[in-house]
Parts: structure tokens; C-alpha cells; sequence
């Protein structure tokens, strides 16, 4: 556990707004790469040092010469675009695919796992929930076993709104100091109405449960409709407000519902505060099993990248 | 994660203080097994139905043909013996190793995990620490992390007793009605006085921080001076008793103990009743993840191996 990786790379690729399509099979250089990024006149720079400048996936992919994708394009809730485009692409052109993109496993799950295998790719996800703490890869871990359910707090932006919303500030004021932490996004719909808590919900039943759903099959409530009177009193009352993931077999279908709910402060959901995050899964051989990650930084989803490279360079999990 | 494992297998040898060594390279049929085993008779019976009854793991090993050894003697906290020898035979004949027996890891961890390694073997305890909850596989699964530290509560027996305790059993009644649920053995001694806890904390010291220790060097304290009244009125303000386990580096060495603690009651630890466990890790991606195991049956420690077989027989972890 302990071992030493022993895994050299180069980064031969780099595609973003900023920068385009870029590539250079020799190796681009990160250090340069990071100070063009802050650079704002990078655009002619950037373009100038890389030989390659192709302008689409799959030519960059060719002139990268890529042996692994790193996609981390944002959220696209209504179709996984244009992320479920860059993982086929990858696994087409030879490259195993990380990405930390929920959108490709709710939309295109069966069919990417079904090319990865079928090429011999691996098709990676671990930071799309909970950050990096390996979810995915825990239940790997535990071949046969069956999930009957899970329930669980996992989006850090409402939690934190909730918690200022118990100190008093209104919900529009919650919001600003969540920005203003770097927590929420400047765009926060996605989380503050329950997308990104119902995205990874599906993508835990899809992934977990091996039963497809649709995002618009999750009954689906956000935090926008709560006052800050309601969550100061359900504090003070014992019965904290959380945006609560909830799922259930019934028969072959899969029940979720994401909403605001009332928990028991000393219960281990009433418990977790501000971008800490809680998942309780039942199965047959542990009927409970809990996880708790408490207050992870911004470096854990990335973690969950570096965590799946070294997957990808595994030759052998002795 | 739901694959078929499409792994077939035959039992081709059994070793028990009934059977003794008993081996058939064509297989030797449970069922018969099984009735045999609950057959007051079965001493001659077995033996007359078994081509090969050799008088040593090595010589029983080669008329199994054994690809995989299950490993499950009783806990030996002074050198791990047998167990270390029957590993160390195993691997030796090209067998993979399973051990659901903790003084391996605590007495020949280093030797034996080397000795896996350069024969291209697995060495696989997962059973050892918290039922078949998949625990050093998590760590597995997060390469490059640093395990600063943790706590927990890792022997059922003791949290049982305890529980029975508050309850207004003096310390002998709650011990004989652990040993009724079947949840302690007849001969407690190994749970009571904290040595089970001691060499599962060894264990996860010496593997997830991979620094070795001695049980010896485990500040060890057990639950048998606690009186009734001091555990009633413990719970009763607030503040339970419960065996704690404890592991923190300092320079690099690891300072561990265990011992009977008073814990918050709402805290996660004041919550683990029963035969429920919890462990706290410490780590520098994730400053703070915990896992809670509730009610596991007797079966979860089988699970355990039977996860490790599946290991042992996957040829990818794609």
C-alpha cells in the first residue's frame, strides 16, 4: 500500500476555453502551461509553443499520441455533453478515460462501460461523488454483494448554505458567502435546486445498483423555497434541515427522491456540516455501512483523478 | 460491479483439529463435509473417504494441489503460530494465501507480504479487522495517501459487554450473555482484556502505515476492572464507556493504545453499539474519513474471504 507507483508521464495534451485544442507527443510543459494560464494574453503564446493545434477531439487525441484522458468538463445535466463525445472518442483512439464528470455516467454508462471493456480501456469516475474517496472502487472491493438501498447528505453547497441560514443569514446572503468561500459556483442552480445532488444520486443507482435511471425519475426538491426562520427553528428544535439522497429498490425498479428533510441533530446526517459529506449503504452481507468524509479541500477531487491514473497503470492489484 | 465471476473451484483439501489433514485432488464433496462435521463419528468415516491424509501442511498442500489456502487457526498473540507456518508453506507451494487470523500480520507481515510478492502470490487478510468490511482494499484504492493517525472501535465482544453493563449486569452475567448470543467465545480472555483490539490496531498500523510494531508496544488496557455502577452512571451522564482503540504518529513512530474511554454519547464512537464498529482515519487528502460497520452477522468475516477469493481469482480489475 505503500508502494512506490514508479509511473512516468508527459502531458502531450491540453484542450480548454483558454487554450484550445493543443498538443505536442514530446511533452508539453506543465510549468509553462500553468503560468500561461494565468497569463491574460496566453491565447497567441500558448498557441505558438505546441506544434499541434487540431480542432476537435479526435485529431487532438492522434496528435497527443494519448495514452489516457483526463475529461473535466462541466455538469451538462440534460444530455452529459459534450463529456459522453470525449470519453468515446478516448477509448476509440486507445486511451483509458478519467473523468470527474457525472453527465457521462447517467447518460452514457452502459455503452462507455460496455466500449472500455470491449477495447480493453478503462473507464474511470471516482471524483464524480464524494470528491475522491473511493465509492466506486469500495464496492469493487466487495465482489457478489448486493445494494438494496443507500441514503445520504452529498452536496456540500447546500449544506453549507443551510448551515449560515441557522446563523441567521437569509438565503440570497447564504448563497454570496458560499461564493465568496469558493464553495458554491457563481452559477449555483445546479446545486441549490438539487441537479447535483439527483446527478450523483443516479449515478450511484446506475453504477451500484446496475439499474438504469433517468435524472427526471428522482423526485427531485432544492433549499430554494426554505426561509430562514424555518431552518433557524428546525436547528433549534433538534431537527436540522439537509438536503437528504435518498434510494430504494421496489420490485426491479429504483425509488429516489432528493428534497430538504428534517434530521435528528445527533443522528450521524444531522452531524455533517459544511462541505463534509455522508453515505449510508444497505446490503445483504453488512446491513449497514457507513461513510463519512469530513471537510475535504478542493485538491480531493483531484485526488480522485490521480487515484484513477495509477488505476490506469496498474498492471496488477497484487 | 455486478459481473459474473464466472470462477469455478473445487475443495481439494481439508485440515481441522477433527479431520486432520484430509486431501483429494478430484475434489472432496462440502455437503459430505459438512454432515461430517456435525457427525460425532466422523473421525473414521472422513478419513476412509479422503485418497490422501498426510501428517503436515507441506505434504497436504502438494495432494491438494492447493492454488488457494484459507488460513483460519485461532489468534496466537505471542508469535502468530500456527498461522505464520501454514502462510509461509503456501506460498512456498505457488499458492495464494488468505488469512482471516490477525497474528500473521502483526508477528511476519513484512516477510510474508515479500515473500507473495517475489513468487507473483497474493497474501490477503481482509477478514482480520472489522468482519469482511473491505478496509486495507480501501486503502489499496487510495495510492499516494498518507495515513497520519486513527481511532476506533474495533472488538465487538467488549462493546456488547459493555452495552449489558449499562443496562444493570454485573460484568460476569453480561459476559455469560455474550457468550449465549454467541457473540463471545467460551474462553473471553483474548477480547476482555483488549488484546484482540491491540493486535487489530498492530494490524492496521503495520500494514496501512507500514511502520511494524510490537503488541507488546501497545499501551493495553481492558474492560475488566470497570464496575457496573461506574459503567451505568457513565452512561447515564452522557459520557459512555467503550473500548477505544487509538493509533497517532509521532516522528516515526507510531504511539498507539487501547483502552476503556469515556466518549461523548451523540459523538460517532457513543453511537457504535452492539456488535457495530467504527474507525476514524486521519489522512492528508482526506483530513477526516470514517467508516461505520452496523450489526454485521457472523457471516461477514466469511464474506471477508470469500471477497479475498474473488481477488485472488480476478486477472484484471478492470
Amino acid at each position: 500500500m505503500h508502494e512506490n507507483h514508479a509511473i512516468s508521464y508527459r502531458i502531450t495534451g491540453v484542450a480548454s476555453r483558454r487554450f484550445g485544442w493543443i498538443a505536442d507527443p514530446a511533452g508539453l510543459d506543465s510549468a509553462v502551461l500553468l503560468e500561461l494560464s494565468s497569463d491574460r494574453a496566453f491565447g497567441s503564446r500558448a498557441a505558438a509553443s505546441a506544434p499541434h493545434q487540431p480542432d476537435n477531439i479526435r485529431d487532438w487525441l492522434a496528435a497527443a499520441q494519448a495514452n489516457v484522458l483526463f475529461e473535466a468538463t462541466s455538469l451538462n445535466v440534460r444530455d452529459g455533453q459534450p463529456a459522453v463525445d470525449h470519453i468515446r472518442a478516448a477509448l476509440e483512439h486507445g486511451a483509458h478515460a478519467i473523468t470527474a464528470n457525472k453527465g457521462p455516467i447517467v447518460h452514457a454508462y452502459r455503452e462507455l462501460r460496455s466500449l472500455a471493456k470491449a477495447l480493453g480501456k478503462k473507464f474511470l469516475f471516482e471524483s464524480t461523488v464524494m470528491d475522491g474517496v473511493p465509492i466506486f472502487s469500495l464496492f469493487e472491493q466487495m465482489p457478489t454483494i448486493y445494494l438494496q438501498g443507500f441514503h445520504g447528505i452529498l452536496n456540500s453547497t447546500t449544506n453549507v448554505i443551510l448551515s449560515e441560514m441557522e446563523s441567521g443569514l437569509s438565503f440570497d446572503e447564504a448563497l454570496k458567502k458560499a461564493q465568496a468561500l469558493g464553495v458554491a459556483e457563481t452559477d449555483a442552480t445546479h446545486d441549490i435546486d438539487g441537479w447535483d445532488a439527483a446527478v450523483k444520486t443516479a449515478a450511484l443507482i446506475t453504477v451500484l445498483m446496475d439499474v438504469p435511471i433517468k435524472i427526471e425519475d428522482i423526485q427531485r426538491e432544492g433549499i430554494r423555497d426554505l426561509t430562514m426562520p424555518a431552518v433557524r427553528n428546525a436547528r433549534r428544535d433538534g431537527w436540522p434541515f439537509k438536503l437528504v439522497c435518498l434510494a430504494k429498490r421496489e420490485g426491479n425498479r429504483v425509488i429516489a427522491t432528493v428534497a430538504p428533510e428534517k434530521v435528528l441533530a445527533t443522528s450521524p446526517m444531522g452531524k455533517i456540516t459544511g462541505t463534509s459529506s455522508y453515505i449510508y449503504f444497505e446490503t445483504d452481507i453488512f446491513p449497514g455501512l457507513a461513510i463519512t468524509e469530513e471537510n475535504p479541500g478542493l485538491y480531493a477531487t483531484a485526488y480522485g483523478m490521480l487515484a484513477d491514473f495509477v488505476r490506469t497503470a496498474r498492471v496488477s492489484d497484487l
